[in-house]
């Protein structure tokens, strides 16, 4: 290694332990020994402008091995980022700063994705290669490559074991995706110990059987040897690659070297000057670059910026020669494409007969699809249940990347990591389905479209016991109150084709929020008075003079139940409204004024009726009011059968009116 | 195939095809292919015996694949199990029949497993050969093999895709499970069409770099092929066994066969007289089975009786040359082992420093060890911090299967399979650990642990923004909600030693209830007058004179800040009640009288505090009262910094009191 490699790579390294040492907090095992993969990669390989985090043409790296944050943050601050600088560096891991403890996506520029969960990340980076690849094939023409970039992505033994990165890695190697390439930190240390006490497979060999090129590199502190291999992972335009870089954790510190306690705690000043004296730092303080380093950076830097200004050349051109490729590049690029629904009739429509709200659903995927070519998404293998397919518009496949329809497998969590991938990328707007009960996997990685703020839809039909014959583990009961429960994440029960328009407009439209379309497998009669009202989350469907006695609050399947209720409550000389609530969280974000409104304070007496867990519920129907939820778990019958079983009954709910 | 071999697989066949048609729903596509393969498993090669399904030396077999139900209903009806009659065969998916529409462990004998979420059969079929792998090498003696059977599970390409099964497996091929032995019918086709879409792995491939031996039966109707592979998987004494086996969907069904068509829906019943045609079956009415094939299973479940008579002989001769092993026997297999603790001053302990809930949990768990031998559990390689280990009790390793030290690695999904496994298996109390935030990756399994009825315990530490510097990925705020909206999962969040004892006791002595424990990564104050009413799931921690003016009600960490509150509260004159609840599910199952003596419905103004989302309290906090909770997301920085920041104090507590 030559000096100034040497001096940068051991850079990230004392940067890393200086700041986690300062932060009291940190895991400095990834960065110390992972520094000369990470600087290889950004310094010579990677196509890159710190000057223009947004450009669409970038090379993306993902740190898959999240809590290694500081080796990020060290990059990000050498190669001047969004102005990191060193008084962002110190104040890792404190409230409010740029350099939190794992990386944040929209927090920090140049951080392509939150990680932290292990295996997201291996999972977002099989959907950003994706996104490329669709991309590329959707644009670009002889000689004009617009679209033409690597996804790398980096990660450890945790990020292996994690099951998303079969599922994820398996799906790569069947879609052929020779962009992307995988490096995988193996340093053969976990927090219990040696990666021999629970993970004694080939991982290579895994990787090989998902039809991925696999190289090695023995020594993780050789540069030439890791260059070597990034290129070799290059050259194969069939595969993607798997660079196994054998590396030892916490490398440089004497006493922590190689073993578990390097992974996740400061090494402790004695070790920090320990490490400093063995890489031989120039300086004891803190936080220290030397020059010469940041003028190394800066060259880097100014080549990596001429990487665009050639594309930006390249790409005017294009322009120019096709501008009918330019308008549609700003179509798939336009976060407002979408609204042109707001008042487009069709897409509003009435349906005439009874259908499920899954149909309903693929109806207006279908409609939406002829206007917004960067849809782009499909299920894990259950397409023609969750009508999830756009026709016409062709399978994403290694032989038709410019297919629009994607395969996913039963691969539900995968599946979610990549649409949070498909997102980040940009020039796509991602969905993704499967069963509502199916959830379940999703959850660790819809968390993560939350908390990144992504608008990627989630379809996710058979939303209640209506799933029928196929019994409780097919069964939604807990997921509307799991899904609500997740910060910044919209779940739609609508109860027919106005409210499932309302639901995919709020979708389709959302700049910040992930929503989720909740829909029936059976067939809904229609439903008066519903509205585009729909899009205030809640709505007064069915009213009476004055102040009503009774609320009724309903989802989906059961707003024609509580309209039902109200008309045999009415006869006996009752005052009820009946409140369609298609979406809590978006109800939430109305005025006060325009709550109080729908639920009046003075009305106590409340009912809420949805198939599926009173939990939840109790902020609006409150101390005084009921239920008519699902109590445990459902059944296997025919679905009329098991909502008379469960009590989603005109009578049953009328009793509980009266009981009030 | 001999005639009586072949009547003996159609009538599987024809059996399922008619309930399923009868049923008007179903999956007939799995047990047309993968009826010879089970029919030879279950006559030739499986140790059970129809008689006594609860024999523990059974070999385990799991329908990963649960939606072919109609292949195990059939099998146990043909053995004679639990007088499955025809009569609950034609009761396919109906209400209250013992033959739902997916198998349903507890509702069916010979059940060993709940399955249909792809791949939990597989993790489950895990945890059931870890289960045998200890408990033979802490019951066997020479000449005395007690503890020896196999764990089969057959499932298709959807289990294999799903992460879990990766993850289970690569851990099965650690511990080196050899007698755990994988069906792999593999049909090569998927909901939305070929495997090819989706699913190009080398699959075997994949499972030799788990570590297993794999085998290939080239037609899955040859019997004495799968025979053959079934024996020479026996025979491996290292390695678990993989075996493809390839077959045909939908077999003998012409319209249907190899086609998607053929999964999930019933044939028709054109496609049914077909299929008896192709089939050459005898009659044309439903359901009816030769009387051959009726005396043929009854001769084979009278040799599989005899295989147990042998065993308890042996097991007889056993107890009388080792006592103590039968005393330690009874011991391992007594459902109330723990009881002994109801009393024991020493687990009552009061703390007499504060303490991190997770570090009084760990010590707990030590102390319980003693007189728990068949504790047996362990961590997603986050041991250290969940404090899960019992010292002195060994790891549980391929060398060492005594152990009873689990290391599961970053597979929290398998694990949780895993532990569902241990539970089904007998003998084995377990427990599983990770952090809280991850519990999301558990949740598909967690929800199975509830459904089965299975007292799995779930040691979940690190459980709010107390997290601190790792930030929001690590920071619960939605999960509380999330694991209280399953049905029948008890969540204990306690503030101090007496609540940690309460709610271990509450978890290892729960009969049919899985209970996680939520505990803190940071030190708690000690608590004055916290008692074994805890295990009212909520108490009165704090009263006043009279009727309160208002009621906190808080858990764990916050139970401190509301005394603290009602204090200064006190001082400005108001009557303040605090409430510890430590589990809402529990104390919903007290008497009307308790409740309402804890929280009486005169009392509006409610204030709950809990560092996690507001999401569920409205049942306790009504339209009047207020939450001291998380609006969002977390943030990393010092837990103590994020307290404050976020609400958490008394201030903040005390003017939400004073503005209702």
């Amino acid at each position: 290694m030559n000096r100034i490699d040497a001096l940068s790579v051991n850079t990230i390294r004392v940067l890393s332990a200086d700041a986690i040492q300062k932060a009291n907090s940190g895991h400095p095992g990834l960065p110390l020994g992972a520094a000369p993969m990470a600087y290889e990669l950004w310094a010579r390989h990677m196509n890159h402008n710190p000057a223009d985090p947004d450009w669409p043409n970038r090379d993306r790296f993902i740190l898959s091995g999240g809590h290694g944050s500081m080796l990020l943050y060290s990059l990000l601050h050498l190669f001047g980022y969004g102005n990191m600088s060193m008084e962002d560096i110190k104040d890792f891991r404190q409230l409010g700063s740029i350099t939190p403890g794992h990386p944040e996506f929209g927090c920090t520029v140049g951080v392509e994705a939150t990680t932290g969960p292990l295996g997201a990340g291996m999972g977002m980076a099989v959907g950003m290669a994706m996104a490329e690849a669709h991309l590329a094939a959707v644009f670009n023409k002889e000689n004009y490559p617009v679209v033409d970039h690597y996804t790398y992505v980096l990660g450890g033994d945790g990020c292996m074991m994690e099951g998303i990165s079969s599922e994820a890695f398996s799906l790569a190697g069947t879609l052929g995706l020779s962009k992307l390439i995988v490096l995988y930190d193996s340093n053969r240390i976990s927090i219990e110990g040696s990666t021999d006490i629970a993970f004694t497979e080939d991982v290579a060999q895994r990787m090989e059987s998902f039809g991925f090129q696999t190289l090695t590199v023995e020594d993780g502190n050789d540069l030439e040897a890791i260059g070597a291999a990034i290129e070799a992972a290059k050259a194969d335009t069939v595969r993607p690659s798997f660079i196994t870089v054998k590396t030892e954790i916490g490398y440089g510190c004497p006493a922590k070297q190689g073993k578990a306690s390097a992974h996740g705690e400061p090494l402790g000043a004695d070790n920090v000057k320990a490490l400093k004296e063995k890489l031989q730092w120039p300086v004891e303080e803190p936080f220290c670059v030397p020059k010469e380093v940041y003028s190394h950076f800066a060259g880097l830097s100014e080549e990596k910026a001429e990487t665009e200004a050639a594309w930006n050349v390249m790409f005017a051109a294009y322009c120019q020669e096709y501008p009918e490729m330019e308008e549609m590049w700003n179509q798939y690029h336009d976060k407002t494409l979408g609204q042109q629904f707001e008042n487009d009739p069709e897409f509003w429509a009435r349906s005439d007969k009874p259908d499920a709200t899954r149909s309903l659903s693929g109806k207006l995927l279908n409609y939406m699809a002829d206007s917004m070519p960067n849809l782009f998404g499909g299920s894990a293998d259950l397409a023609p249940s969750n009508k999830t397919v756009m026709a016409g518009k062709g399978d994403f496949s290694k032989e038709t990347p410019e297919g629009c329809n994607i395969h996913f497998g039963v691969r539900e969590l995968a599946m979610t990591a990549i649409g949070n991938g498909l997102m980040l990328h940009g020039g796509i707007r991602a969905y993704i389905g499967t069963f509502f009960v199916f959830s379940d996997y999703m959850k660790p990685m819809a968390r993560l479209s939350a908390l990144m703020g992504l608008p990627l839809t989630y379809v996710l039909t058979h939303d209640s016991i209506g799933v029928g014959e196929d019994g409780p583990t097919h069964e939604p009961v807990e997921h509307l109150a799991m899904l609500r429960s997740i910060p910044n994440f919209h779940v739609f029960r609508p109860c027919d084709s106005v409210e499932t328009a309302a639901a995919w407009y709020s979708a389709v439209t959302s700049k910040e929020t992930p929503t989720a379309l909740v829909l029936s497998r059976q067939n809904l009669p229609l439903v008066e008075g519903t509205s585009r009202e729909a899009q205030k989350g809640g709505y007064i469907l069915s009213d009476c003079q004055g102040l009503p006695e009774v609320i009724l609050i309903a989802t989906g399947s059961e707003v024609s139940l509580a309209l039902k209720a109200k008309e045999v409550l009415e006869a006996e000389g009752r005052k009820i409204r009946v409140v369609s609530m298609p979406c809590m969280e978006v109800f939430e974000e109305q005025t006060a004024e325009y709550r109080e409104a729908v639920l009046p304070k003075a009305v106590k007496k409340r009912v809420a009726v949805e198939a599926g867990s009173a939990f939840g519920w109790g902020s609006y129907t409150g101390l005084e009011g009921a239920c008519v939820t699902m109590e445990g778990f459902g059944a296997s019958a025919p679905a009329a059968r098991l909502f008379e079983h469960f009590g989603f009954t005109v009578d049953h709910v009328a009793e509980t009116v009266r009981s009030l």
